[in-house]
């Protein structure tokens, strides 16, 4: 059966002109029976149909015995029976040839190898018509905008849905109501918001991509309990950029323990924190840490583009009260942000003009300053400075009991190309909502103003599409290379190695004749030691031809000792390198969660300790290598920290490019890393030192080419 | 003249029988007509004078000509006037027997040195009677439980200010209104605001000192903007645990940015901010990050002692909604705390009792679960369990719509021994208000409440007051030893040095005669030097007699070539320790905020990158050492990290603990470092290879000792 595009299933979806429940309750105390209150209540003008084979009305309007004995075939059915019933509703739906079922009901895929089994069928149900599923265990589907309530959600039984232009999808479907209830009364709204449940059919990625044409849906607002289906996110960050419509997420398993809990919650693999965190970037989302910066972002997001925005932005923050702005700062410094304070020549304007303040690193008005005229004239010429990219307005008292003094000035600020967002000291809703509402976003607490500005800045503009794969098969034969096969497969992505040649044992007593000069290292060569040190299988500082035939049978020895099912036939010798300034471990690796992806770190105990490592989706370019190459701060020491010597920063950015577009180069290529790489001084270059490649054999390569899924690279 | 006790102005402060305003205004728009609005609006019932010598009336009441014309003499005065016009309002208070005087003024420390001049009169005016001082540039004073409302921050002119236990002191003005209207509608109340502005005479430890014995009073929130008086506060703590009252604090600087902003912002010099944390530890303080949680970490407090708390608590979470329960566990995990699972025979026992649950690490109760009777089995089971130290209950959308349900349950059960705190996903301030009046301390976001959970448990009883000394004189003659007399020093604090001989390079040609075996270290031994590798003041591996000599001159030549004004005349010579698993630096300094500190890092230049290092309030006793030495991540390679040989983590204590107690054995000495302290394998010992001493010449010692403020050990 062909089935329908996503984007045709946007209508039905959130503007479906006809809707039937399923199991529905003519007692109006069930859940089941919430749908058909929310509707009425919300004035829903489609038709709407009440299935329960058992029943004459429902909460006294007509019930049917069956999706098949409706007058018309329904556009999108919500299924709130048991499992089993779900399933042969879904196979209605199919038949019937309804475009969106959405499936309340739960048993499936979470609930082990049996409720898989259901999952399956359900899923082949389906497949037998056009018709795509949300969920199941899905909490439901709503549009503010037009009365579709489609929900089991007791959230939604409270009046005015506030309407707006932020989408959300929720893996977790008891957030989709309250994220209504905390922007409720603060000037954010909604233009629709589905719980995605099990995502059997149709992902959360493909959800949000169906709705991106809607032009009330302005914005996004994720939760994700774990990455999943990536290449649908994928896509969907790609159109969403194109379609210039921002996106927030807020993620589950920052902490290994949510990411366990994640696991038997939802029935999903959690990826790791760092995986989701390069995939984020790469789309292109802006991911905040704090709950209600989940709706608070979207506002500021619309007004901070990715393309042309500054890397460092210069932030200028003021206010009314020096307290709270000095806690707005602190919050900001702690995530990185710079804040400038005015030049004296601004501070001298703003004398002049009648909006006097001190020369500070913020713009403090004073209480005297909370006017009407003051804050207007200090945020036209604030923003008419060109000394900041954004400006925080930290408001005081007046914004709870006279928003028509400051508050009211700074909404009328919200057209200057300069954005200005805001947040109020007390708890100041109304304050909150005017702010929203013109166009200047407004925070409720100084956390989450700071954690969306930080997040909105270091946003950049999606670059997933080219290269990306997923899908990897994990259980694919693979096999790992001995070092020197590695090193040459490596080289040829431009990674520079230490000179070395392979040595066989049985030809010791033969000349050398090495091609280098000693001292030399002289290492285990085999794919059965990934671990060489650990096996004795390293002698370093070996000075002559007679050292290297020590050092050889010494080797042969450990490791026969270490594993007696290895035997060893080979040596490397390689040169030894001068010390450098310091060591990276450059890394690649083929996740099943998000495609190829390149690793930096110092290598070595302490930056595992320190958790000191950048990651990005491969490949990378030169620009974001160097970006990487910032983030780790155990590099800094090549990087010019307090004087210190410079290392080869452009040699290392080079290696980082070359490793990461493995990607393109050669997909088969599932893990690869080299570890040292030696980072000499300034011009004096990069030394690799080890390397290990793990790979889908050449010949099995090219069937295990046909299972990756191909994105677009972006046009 | 002889001042009132700091006890004796907690009445006068918080419940006068009469008040006077200074400068009270008869124009309703001004700040200064503020307090009598207030006043009158919460039923003060003592006696209230205006103060206006221009006018009648003002605002319909009599104004009187000046606080000597009144019928009697009010007990707590306060001056909204300018600077100089406030310092004989002060004077008149002092010549008249006013027991308080709180000052609005501006112009005084904050406005250099002409300000600070000002402020000097502003004492002295004090000083001629008992009055003590609260400000100046103080918001003022409010007690909302009996109308004491000296205050012109306008957030004060709503009614029915929350009343409750909680006592507010800060040196922000606009924070104090701003917490009110955070606090309010949600159960959480205060029995005392103060916004102790510039300090000149009360300090905000004193101010709070004084309110310890207030019945009314049972915890503290305290906003710093910085370390200021720490002497007040060390006292107050010590007391305030005493009282078994708890102190939340919140303090700007965690970033560079707000300590360099408080500068200019308040006039006082910032404290580093570790130093603060230390202080803050040693005062058995909690520190909160989220401001929120300045006004809901307090009735958590109350309900988790310090004393026999654990360190590592068992948190149960129980849930209506799998998705908010996950973004809280994520929320306690990345703060360090250990969530705790529900035993399988606590399972059974929640199945069979009709709370089920399944084996998770949370107890979720589902949507089913938002019942009455199955919370309250629930939590019955939890609690009685003996699994947990804390229960944290997320709370689904019942918490918003139907209270009756779960947050009525929930509010039952905080009689327990084991504390329940709850966080409702959605927006539900009405379950706050009544779960908080009810003993369930109720949090608004999920990072404020883990945030508090976090800072409750980390929490320690306070050991501030044995050994603890201020007012250092910064600007006293210091003189730095040489690393001989340095070490020497240390010795006798119990730290182990490699041995050591002095040279004089006069007598280089004589016979050596070490009375240690080489191989040795040369090293420029002056007091001149401190930085003795960078002067080419440090020669390695010297393996015999003609060595040393050799070196010697090297090192003569090579300081010479550094510093033509040095004259080295002896060296140093060192046995080399054999390599250690690691090194550290553990430090020493009486810091002029807080008194001595020592601190633990691994030293070298990464340690300084990650910030990795430890900090206490000296002198610290084992168990404090070693929690440090858990908490240098770094160190975590002599610890146990993977399999690692471990470490003599036992000697190591000792010298820390031997270092720190120079705060008593010998408080002349101002600094003092051993770096590198080499950390041998266990049962091998530590050896020092370099220190640093720099202290108060022994002749002026005594006189110094008499500058410093003894704070009394704790009894």
């Amino acid at each position: 059966m062909q089935k329908q595009s996503d984007t045709a299933i946007a209508r039905p979806l959130l503007a479906p002109k006809s809707v039937a429940i399923v199991g529905a309750s003519d007692d109006p105390t069930k859940t089941t029976a919430r749908p058909q209150q929310f509707l009425a209540q919300a004035g829903y003008e489609g038709q709407a149909y009440f299935v329960n084979p058992r029943r004459e009305t429902v909460q006294g309007v007509k019930a049917w015995p069956s999706l098949s004995s409706l007058p018309e075939v329904p556009e999108h059915v919500y299924i709130m029976t048991g499992a089993e019933a779900a399933i042969e509703a879904v196979r209605e739906c199919a038949r019937l040839g309804v475009a969106v079922a959405t499936v309340l009901s739960s048993g499936f895929a979470e609930e082990g190898s049996e409720g898989q089994e259901r999952e399956d069928r359900l899923r082949a149900a389906a497949a037998e018509g056009i018709v795509r599923v949300v969920g199941p265990s899905s909490l439901g589907v709503v549009n503010p905008r037009n009365g579709v309530m489609l929900t089991g959600n007791a959230a939604f039984g409270e009046p005015d849905i506030p309407q707006g232009g932020i989408f959300v999808a929720s893996q977790s479907g008891s957030v989709i109501g309250s994220l209504v209830s905390r922007a409720r009364g603060r000037g954010i709204g909604f233009a629709g918001l589905v719980s995605t449940g099990g995502e059997a059919d149709l992902s959360l990625g493909s959800i949000c991509e169906a709705t991106l044409d809607d032009p009330g849906v302005t914005s996004y607002a994720l939760f994700l309990e774990s990455l999943r289906h990536s290449e649908d996110l994928a896509s969907f960050a790609h159109a969403a950029q194109k379609a210039g419509k921002p996106v927030a997420v807020y993620k589950l398993g920052r902490s290994e323990e949510a990411a366990a809990l994640s696991v038997s919650h939802t029935g999903a693999l959690a990826g790791e924190d760092s995986e989701s965190e390069a995939f984020f970037r790469a789309c292109g989302f802006a991911r905040v840490n704090n709950f209600e910066s989940l709706v608070e972002a979207p506002a500021l997001l619309k007004r901070v583009g990715t393309a042309d925005q500054p890397r460092t932005p210069r932030i200028g923050v003021v206010t009314t009260t020096g307290g709270g702005a000095a806690i707005m700062v602190d919050q900001l410094a702690i995530r990185g942000m710079t804040i400038a304070g005015p030049s004296e020549q601004l501070v001298a304007d703003m004398n002049a003009a009648g909006a006097p303040i001190p020369h500070s690193l913020i713009a403090d008005l004073g209480l005297a300053g909370a006017r009407h005229d003051v804050v207007t004239t200090a945020l036209r010429l604030l923003q008419d400075s060109g000394e900041f990219d954004l400006i925080v307005f930290v408001i005081g008292s007046s914004a709870r009991l006279n928003p028509e003094l400051a508050v009211q000035a700074i909404s009328e600020s919200g057209g200057h190309e300069v954005p200005v967002v805001a947040f109020a000291l007390p708890e100041a809703p109304e304050a909150a909502e005017l702010l929203n509402r013109s166009g200047v976003p407004a925070f409720r607490t100084p956390e989450s103003c700071a954690d969306v500005v930080a997040a909105a800045f270091t946003r950049v503009s999606a670059t997933i599409g080219e290269g990306a794969r997923f899908a990897v098969d994990a259980a694919a034969n693979t096999e790992v290379l001995d070092e020197k096969v590695s090193a040459d497969l490596l080289t040829r992505q431009g990674v520079a190695f230490a000179p070395s040649v392979a040595v066989s044992v049985d030809e010791l007593d033969c000349d050398l004749g090495l091609p280098f000069a000693y001292p030399v290292v002289v290492k285990v060569l085999s794919d059965k030691v990934p671990h060489k040190s650990d096996a004795g299988g390293v002698v370093l500082g070996v000075t002559d031809d007679e050292g290297v035939r020590r050092a050889a049978r010494e080797i042969v020895a450990n490791v026969a000792g270490y594993d007696p099912g290895v035997v060893v036939d080979r040596v490397l010798v390689q040169k030894m390198a001068p010390k450098g300034l310091a060591d990276a471990l450059v890394g690649y690796r083929v996740s099943p969660d998000v495609g190829p992806m390149v690793v930096l770190s110092t290598g070595g105990v302490l930056a595992e300790i320190f958790a000191d490592s950048a990651v990005r989706l491969a490949p990378v370019d030169a620009a974001t290598a160097r970006e990487m190459i910032d983030e780790v701060k155990g590099l800094s020491v090549v990087t010019g920290y307090r004087g210190l010597p410079e290392g080869d920063v452009a040699a290392l950015t080079e290696t980082i490019v070359g490793l990461s577009r493995l990607a393109i180069d050669d997909p088969d290529v599932l893990e690869a890393e080299v570890n040292p790489l030696s980072i000499g001084a300034a011009g004096t270059g990069v030394v690799a030192l080890d390397a290990l490649v793990r790979r889908i054999p050449v010949a099995a390569g090219a069937s295990a080419a046909t299972e990756s899924v191909a994105v677009p690279a972006r046009s």
